[in-house]
């Protein structure tokens, strides 16, 4: 399907974007291979591209006690809930590749009570989902549930704070009508050989 | 009420903050007369402070079709819908200032329906409650109503950027019970003289 | 903004009003130093208005075990899940007055959970509510729990019985777009010397 | 079921009851042929009780451009998407009396959209139950559409203070969990001959 | 109302009706004295009449631990949360005959919390609601939850399968509109002498 | 995961289900070269077993204005807003399959607003909702719509009819947490060579 747009709005073309965002564009085309429309979609707006990016990667990237696969499914439960096909295709990809499981992300996407999940993960998803969509209704039994299954306040806020950017995140996309390239759909799904 | 916390989570000494954050926060002091708490709240997670208010910065005192009234207006009345009471407190009171309008923000902060809004105005808040609650049912006639009130599609990204950069604002402010600062409250109600 | 009618509905003039209708509103008068706009918008339907005072005046003025402060925290928390502007604004301003508070009514007004309330008072006001939106589901539970801090089954008469009266109050208001009066959006804000 | 009671709160022996209350009670048993539990149940507290019924009267008993029978839809319809079965209950058999239809208290009991009504009747009830559920959502269109059918703004204030009344009275009696008498299911679901 | 349609869809002359489809309805006919119309709205569709009235009698003439009445109480319950006038009215006439109590149909019809109930009958209808209305989120407290009122497992497949069943039954009826018969309305609530 | 239980419910041995039921899945096993799970958990229960299956193939193997991919669509679509896991995988593969769009059902299964659809299987599917997650407010008004995008009445009835029996399906799905076949995730990804 070539001919549909990847969002409601223009994409500037790579030669007018900014020096610093095209390098960031290019290195991610080199790791993955083609780039992900999310950077084409934002770099009409550079000061929200490196915004993003740069609290992007402090909440993804960083040192902590969620690993890269439980970051991923908060992002992907939580997009889901929010109707965002971007965000649930693209991390999607990315957490079947950290989880090293094919079939967890189309789980979560579905429903995050009926996924393969630990009793650890399970808690985890259902703060990640309650800060998603009733933040109003956290209360302190939320964090004490967190603590029981091994988390710290500090993890406690990762796991908001992810559900947060992504909330932010998925209002962007929809808006745009941001769409997921195609090879997101199948990454991970077949075990390398 | 002295004693009550600002945050669910520890607040690190202003000794031990970065020298750029801390500098940030000095500036906001000396213009504002007291350091707003979403400050304090945020400084404990330096890269995500920046981040954050880089965000901010890039989205709420750019240039463009909005006016610093109307930006506050999405952020009351979308914040007000997440049941923030940080958000609503604090940018209630920047919109009475940057309105001169001292009955505007308690107004949308109840139902943005009933507030003294021109046409426009409410055409854009009606934009943003939907970016804000349901951003999976936007449609072309969204924005198309939008334009028939003259706003440009550069001004319906800000609406919707806004909106969605508040959805994350008031996940964490919850997340963190983030209290506003008693100054707030009366900030825009009487006017100067 | 003199010129925005207080109702959709047309307003009598003040000599067309009955007499006992019209003592009240002196009465009022003298002691707010304005008239309400909920009198003037109820007094073209005589019998209507002596029926709704006389009922707000038996749940808000009888003795019984909830202070005043109280009584219109209900008001205000429920009001504000109903989008009433005139009852979050005109008891808002009661409130303030009555608890010597300048916070509580917006606290209240954005999310109930958020505010600075004892116990006994998030215990009232989680009732309230569930009676203002959920009432088909109040069980033995519910009035266990209120016994639990304190409260006796008249309290918990009371304040149902506020809950339910604003809920009819709230409907009233919002299809006749009753404006509260400027006046209400300052009462108790700034402390008196 | 003889034993099962009337309302969650104790009720008042009828000896024990203020002259005038005892004396509408009396009044409604003759007309009747038995108390409807409303009266026994609100007569624990006389004043409420008083205002209850002068506000009832006031709205259901007036002249206006409503029948009686299509004020008794309003009360079905919107009791029953509030969950409250001693109206829905109380107020179809009055509703199956003064429609002369059997068939129409039920029909409004379950979906209004799918009852046996004219297109007058039809957008008064859309009317009462956008008043009853969102009433912060209430505009101008609202109106216009009363307008089309041939309702007068006087109308459809009659209309919106019944749904509102209602409101409230739906919430009591949940509260108290008020029971329906037994009577009332039955009446007016046969012809008489 | 002699002249309103059964279904939004045409109905066939029963002489085109396959012949075993034809022999039901007569048989149905010979032992209630009518014609109920869902045997005639779906008679255009053999292959899914056939369908239908195998499974519903495989869930509602089967043994096992449920009685007749508490089939049709799931029935009724969970047909009103779907607003389904047919399955409310006619299985609400089928409880009351079976169950042989003439207000227990209505009872549920509005709200099971607030019908003449044991706790057995009440868990059964609470985990039916939840079938019909937030499956997604049915856990194994649920199961154990039945369990403690004496359920078998196999009960709870029952219960659910008619919760299940009738989530298809009432869409297609509320997509047909199709019209329950008049007969159903008074059956089983006089007694018979 | 070979150890997670297909379902909540014990599945019987093969040699345990009566033949007809036997040869169903060995038949679907022949053409599928595995067992989809849906066949041995409500092997359980026979006259179920073929009442659903029944059903299932007078809907959607029948002849019709729909294609088996239009059918396909109705399911992924639906079943995800139930939150269906096994239906959402299982009819996913079936969709990408006889639509030979890879990408289809992952975009239907988060927001069909945003997947690439025709506007007459925009409208299809507009309908099918309404009728999963509305159905007491479907309208002639719906219809039209339908009729504006070529679909006759029949056409409108078999949309309807999927998603009122997949509402079912999910429901019993959910209940039994029937586990989705590994092999599904994957059918109709990769292009057969």
């Amino acid at each position: 399907m070539p001919d549909v747009p990847i969002s409601r709005f223009p994409v500037p073309a790579i030669e007018d974007v900014p020096e610093d965002i095209r390098a960031r564009i290019f290195q991610v085309q080199e790791k993955a291979g083609f780039v992900p429309n999310v950077f084409l979609v934002l770099a009409r707006r550079p000061d929200e591209f490196r915004a993003f990016f740069a609290y992007h990667d402090a909440l993804m990237l960083k040192e902590g006690g969620l690993s890269k696969a439980e970051r991923e499914m908060i992002v992907v439960a939580t997009s889901a809930a929010n109707q965002c096909l971007y965000c649930v295709v693209a991390h999607g990809a990315l957490l079947r590749i950290y989880d090293k499981d094919p079939l967890i992300a189309d789980q979560l996407a579905v429903n995050h009570r009926k996924a393969d999940l630990s009793p650890r993960r399970r808690a985890m998803l259902d703060f990640a989902m309650k800060v998603s969509l009733h933040s109003g209704e956290i209360e302190d039994a939320d964090f004490a549930r967190l603590r029981d299954h091994g988390f710290t306040d500090e993890d406690a806020w990762d796991i908001a704070a992810i559900a947060a950017f992504f909330a932010m995140s998925n209002r962007l996309a929809n808006m745009a009508s941001q769409r997921p390239n195609a090879e997101f759909y199948l990454m991970g799904r077949v075990p390398r050989t």
